[in-house]
């Protein structure tokens, strides 16, 4: 049995990351940590996650939990991370980080969107980007995961076939994304509070939100060249989800159907990519508490540009799923292990 | 491995079975029915219940589908499931029902609530109620449950210990419940569309709903004595889960923490109920898609009254869940098999 | 015409007097507070309250605006009232606090439930308590009222012709109470974020809910006996509104036709009461953004218990619009003037 | 006092129609039609309309109506209103149509997308488009008004200065819509019901809704030269509102300020437009129940893109309230007249 720690476990991330692992057979949960909630169970918070009625947070005290397990996972937040990280790699442990701190690889542009120094690069440059369709080989063999951010997930999977097999221009791509409201995070704020979210809807951070840097990373690696993109995200008045709208111009004349074939020839195997047919078109509702990425396609003729949906689970597939995927592939379990399960209805 | 068909399997109901069932080691669905959808895949109306892609609704043809499988799940609307019923029952089948048709031991009973005749009186005396809390033994060894009502399980299973260790008066006990609106079934209706329901909350049917003589049945056997019930819904605007606020005149002076032994006593080993420590209330949020029953419990010393809160998810352990769970006691299945899932959360 | 000051405009109190002030043809807002906003503009922090768009929010310096106004309004948190109350009162002004701390008469029990002295029992003699169906001649010549809480004004409501014409038994009434979450105020605090909120539904404060005394205090006067409630309140996921439900024994046999014919007659000219026809409950969402009561009636002749439903929006019927109507009815303006708004459908 | 009928009045338009019209000082609801609510009081449908207590729908017998009223509002379902717009109008009367028939000035293009014949191209040859912003001088003098579609009116007001003003390219606009669920009217239909929308967000008709073509209309007649669009529809678990996130490349640098100037400038003296300072954006929950549009500005100047925000409320200005808006226009009303509600917050 593999006995991993979680670092951050009071948040929607960590006891998501908890509430999965529940269910992994192949997975001890050794210690979880939690500042503010340091000496409650995880119970106390969290009435429901019956199973870890016994079991309390304790202080992130990193020499101490170091023999505790032997992989560790980090829910901390943004540059909270970096330091905790450095820590665990460095003494030989796996870690698969949740926070966007080993994400861009160019430290530079770390510290000028998340506005702190980067003072572990060394470190930096040994991160694999947990995104398995993409770096599966890599995962296989790496012992530090950056795991990927919710709304790059759910875009980069969406323009991946499209720019791969180049259907599509690059210059400036739309990406216009609404996420539920747990992707703010669990935390006192009015602006997050039920009577100011419910009933409501709004964009924010209209192009400058950090997940920007990450997108665009990613997608120039694909193409092998420079991919700039309009990224607005939303707040939906939902506790889960991610829905992601993408706008390109297709390079020449195609139909729905052709490209749906791109797509479902690229993620042929994917475990946890659904292409639907013609017509379909992706509802967070049919993923939510899933891993999985559905993906619609509708080529649209008239002004021949291409637009693709995609809808995941911000907590799962979007973080603490995608997480589990990772272990998984790095430890050589069956991919699917611990993250089969279907969406509650309704 | 047990082959088992579901009858309905359209509405939330029947689809909630068919995914309790995809992650139960000893069974294997072998079909499901539909009338209205037959000819569908089970993904065309639940485009998430992804590892039933393959599975087709089929008509309700009872001679064909008998040699299908060695228990039937019958999930169909009132009325409509006692013909079902008596004959698969009398083939020689196992048979878990859902409909209210075979719960009232008492014919006319039914009929006076129901307003339809009851035409197998036999079989229905071979009906077993199918609450394992208190019918366990009986379960064992039935072909034949019905399945209890949403309503009553969340009432029956706050008042048992008060009423059995004779803590309260049974003279008009008052039970306020609040369910979220998958309990009026998936259906084209007006007055269940979501800008009627949402930011709306009313009572209904108050005094006149037909989960009141259930509930009277239960309790009365539960006493020894005919007890009757103030029972008023109250419709939600959430997905699932339901609230019972109950209320009754204690026979003694108590304390809430004497009351709470009195309930951790009874539901010692129970694997579905958890009993809240002094001053802690249910949330239909904490058992979401779950098989639990939270009960919370406040005595009122000021007013000599026990107000004891409850709290299930609808469709989980108020149907699907207890039917997989009474299908585990008739297999003799450890009875946690298939329902030991933790709520999202958020 | 009337000038006015809103002590505590930053709450959802304060800003719905604001909204509901704004229509009225014979008041001006000469002012409003807040200790936290102070320099903002109304519109920084409501940006739909357009017609505030020049109205900034200042300090609570009493002396300052004493002479800016002829009547205070007081939105401020339960305790910081009374001093600001007592200040403006002996200043010769009108006042009309939505705080607790003047509903009371009896300080002792005020004490009791608030953990707080009060300091100002001679101006507590001077309130009456601003309920217009009961109180109105009273209200009519007072310059304070103490304008009642939300859950007391459904909650007397529907208790109170079947109190006053002796149609119940005053043993133990239950009143079983749901809110939506704006009753809770506008506040930084994770248990009322969006994501815990949203799909949840409890009970909290059960028995010991500091309405309690308010409830009591006014059906005793009522009938004039003492008279002790069970008050459970629950927190609804929706914005606004208080639905109620009321059980209690009947003393002889009733029709529920003949107990609505009761409540006709006795809130026969009242301008925001409302007494459904049989068979007709309310719902919170028919009320929303007015200042009506909606009272349902329910003879359960089963049982002899006679059932009551009443709804109101916390926010207007159970606080500021109720402050608009005491307004009215100390100024002689026409009771309903800036009151006659219809709920938004949906 | 001018008489108005409301032909149509069971839907959500027709209700907020009437729920507008009755706080309009100029305007008496002479009569309200409803094919299959005839006979019933407008109340029994919405028992929140209490002005209405005493107004029973009636069939839609336009002979017999006709001498009711001197301005017929529509909102009847589309292809079913032709024909009354034409006889209303033939017959000398005022005409304001909220349904689709009247606004695509192209014949061929309406039966293109709508897929039935235009029978009454004369009378279509009368019709104003009724976007006040626009048509403001000819809607003066008309007597028939095709009021704009929801989508639309957010769509046009959010683009109408940038392209006037040619700041943006016109080749293929991105306009991505979220709209609440009133938008979809009020029927019975599974895909509707509060189960199915609730905590759920899904793309539809892609590429294919029929306000394509009128937004297309609109945008080009504005610049003078053929616009295409990207139109995308979103369904929101919320009630009311739309939010349109519009993208659209620009001709040269700009500046957000630069550009909120222009806007500002544009609709300097607009009763119903309010662009909003630099990093503000607008949120439905802001305008909900108010004829207000709300345009937030963002031009990212990394790609050299002009993202326009816009909120409306779909039931408001973007369906009733541009229809009395309208009215007012129509009969030297003060244009505000009946439309200066603030939203309720929250």
């Amino acid at each position: 049995m593999l006995k991993v720690f979680v670092c951050g476990g009071s948040g929607y991330a960590g006891c998501e990351l908890l509430r999965i692992l529940s269910t992994h057979p192949e997975v001890i949960v050794a210690g979880v940590s939690s500042e503010k909630s340091a000496g409650k169970y995880v119970t106390d918070l969290f009435p429901g996650l019956y199973k870890y009625r016994s079991l309390a947070y304790e202080h992130l005290q990193k020499e101490e939990i170091l023999k505790k397990a032997d992989l560790f996972f980090l829910a901390l937040p943004h540059a909270e991370s970096q330091d905790a990280v450095d820590f665990f790699y460095r003494q030989g442990k796996k870690v698969i980080d949740l926070s966007a701190d080993y994400r861009l690889r160019d430290a530079e542009v770390y510290e000028d969107w998340y506005r702190v120094p980067h003072r572990f690069r060394k470190t930096l440059g040994k991160a694999v980007y947990g995104l398995p369709e993409v770096y599966r080989k890599k995962i296989r063999t790496s012992r530090l995961i950056a795991n990927p951010g919710c709304y790059p997930t759910g875009a980069i999977l969406g323009l991946l076939p499209a720019l791969k097999k180049k259907v599509i221009d690059v210059s400036p791509i739309i990406i216009d994304s609404k996420s539920g409201t747990s992707g703010a995070g669990r935390k006192a704020d009015v602006a997050l509070s039920f009577c100011e979210v419910n009933e409501g809807f709004k964009a924010y951070a209209i192009g400058s939100h950090r997940h920007t840097p990450e997108i665009e990373q990613e997608l120039s690696a694909a193409c092998g060249i420079p991919v700039t993109v309009n990224f607005t995200p939303h707040l939906l008045p939902v506790d889960r989800g991610i829905l992601t709208t993408i706008y390109a111009p297709a390079v020449k004349k195609y139909t729905t159907e052709g490209i749906i074939k791109v797509y479902e020839e690229f993620y042929g195997n994917e475990p946890f990519v659904r292409v639907l047919e013609s017509g379909r078109y992706p509802n967070i509702k049919n993923v939510r508490g899933t891993n999985y990425c559905e993906i619609g396609i509708r080529m649209n003729e008239r002004t021949n540009t291409l637009i693709i949906v995609t809808a995941i689970d911000n907590l799962v597939k979007g973080a603490s799923g995608q997480a589990v995927h990772n272990m998984n592939i790095m430890m050589g379990f069956e991919e699917k292990t611990g993250l089969d399960a279907m969406p509650l209805i309704p």
